[in-house]
């Protein structure tokens, strides 16, 4: 197992202080899908810049983006500013730029999922599903799906083959997807590398037959426990497709049966 | 019925006008639950003032709301900023406070429901409620309990008895509560009185017998259709009550059987 401070995936979301409300960030071409770099990814990288403002809030415990516009690899300039600094939490919000047009804005609360009260009440289960051995490796995805998406060879990502039937030309007509993710060079993962695996699934339109790009209008995450090492599981559905928009909710599970993640985005349909 | 924009919700979310990005509003103390004013209601006076920026953007799609501190009845200043506008949709950031001291600070895309394509595709079905006159009037109340929350006589809400038995000491214990809602003068719902109804419904920790006030730390919601005229009809449940926080989600269908909102806040546990 790599440390995640040293992974593939912390070198990818590394920022770099400008100022004291500003950074820089290279964004890696290796993180694109259709084209643009996905937008789970810049949730981690706008996560680091905000972990980096104050070493009592590591975590973001609620984060909501905006996207603006699509991002290119290469540089992105990051500016912060302070809501609310409390106690134990503190509020910013966020800016992504590149050549001088804004990418994100976004506001987050950040914690120390570390620091919280250990209760847990939760009453959603986790998505039941065959081991990762038993599931479809999209790592077996063609050389031109690949291409197309390279953030895909980023992770070890199996799908559910009951929810898979896409990949084959066979959409459930459900609108869910399941299946299990880790990142590519075995890191354990973290609260930020968590951001990302709840933008890293095909998009679940794909379940019901549409395989056009489905732009993200707005993400927002809650990140609820660090989570433990090992291969998370994640459950993704839709249950309001009208207007030419439809929402996806993203459920993350760690190997210790934690709900560590929820995320809900209100995407564009994509175009037939 | 009364015609919406001379309702008494009209009245207590107007806005006027101090700049080109800025506006004033005064906060009912109607509005008010456990002592500040409610969540929900601050949402629809951010909408007035985002509605006001461009005729052709007059609805929330999407709208993310952080709190920053406990809002008091009396005047508030609104600031805004344009994010992105393009042709259909604009995007703006939104802050209110009170004497210097920021309250709220939001994010929103703008758009026009009445102009969305009219495909209709949700597979979430509406709650299963008995008639309004078969449910528990929130008029109910105890005298108290309307002291302490003069928010709901803003409101004709009719609650499913299957999920009020916390108004007896009886919670259900399932996390959750279904109901109907309307304006008190009978005023049918418009998008930015769907923004209250979103947060107007008892804490759905009240139906695992956690009677204190539960601090929402972020909301977004979804609008997603014009409401047609009459009852709505709302589900509120919780999923994830963990490390001293809890996920609700709420659902608003019309008379109509569209699903027209769909919220998720994050919110502190009450204290008990």
């Amino acid at each position: 197992m790599t440390d995640i401070t040293s992974s593939e995936f912390a070198r990818a979301t590394a920022v770099e202080r400008t100022g004291d409300h500003s950074f820089t960030a290279e964004l890696g071409a290796g993180w694109k899908v259709a084209g643009a770099v996905n937008g789970g990814y810049l949730l981690s990288v706008a996560g680091q810049a905000l972990r980096a403002l104050n070493p009592n809030t590591p975590d973001p415990l609620v984060i909501s983006t905006y996207y603006l516009g699509p991002s290119k690899e290469g540089s992105v300039d990051i500016t912060t500013r302070v809501l609310r600094e409390g106690r134990s939490t503190g509020s910013y919000g966020i800016e992504l730029s590149q050549n001088g047009s804004p990418t994100i804005s976004a506001m987050a609360t950040m914690g120390n999922l570390g620091a919280l009260p250990d209760d847990v009440a939760t009453t959603a289960a986790p998505p039941q599903l065959p081991s990762p051995e038993e599931c479809v490796s999209v790592a077996e995805a063609s050389e031109d799906f690949k291409k197309a998406a390279p953030l895909i060879e980023r992770f070890d990502m199996r799908l559910d083959p009951a929810a898979a039937g896409f990949a084959v030309g066979k959409p459930s007509g459900r609108g869910e997807l399941q299946g299990w993710i880790r990142l590519a060079d075995g890191t354990d993962p973290d609260p930020l590398a968590l951001l990302t695996f709840l933008d890293a699934f095909p998009p679940v339109m794909f379940d019901l037959g549409r395989f056009n790009w489905a732009p993200t209008m707005e993400l927002t995450a809650h990140l609820r426990a660090q989570p433990a090492p090992g291969w998370i599981s994640a459950k993704l559905y839709t249950r309001n497709i009208a207007g030419g928009m439809f929402e996806e909710d993203c459920e993350l599970w760690d190997s210790a049966g934690r709900l560590v993640a929820q995320s809900r985005q209100l995407a564009r349909q994509p175009r037939d």
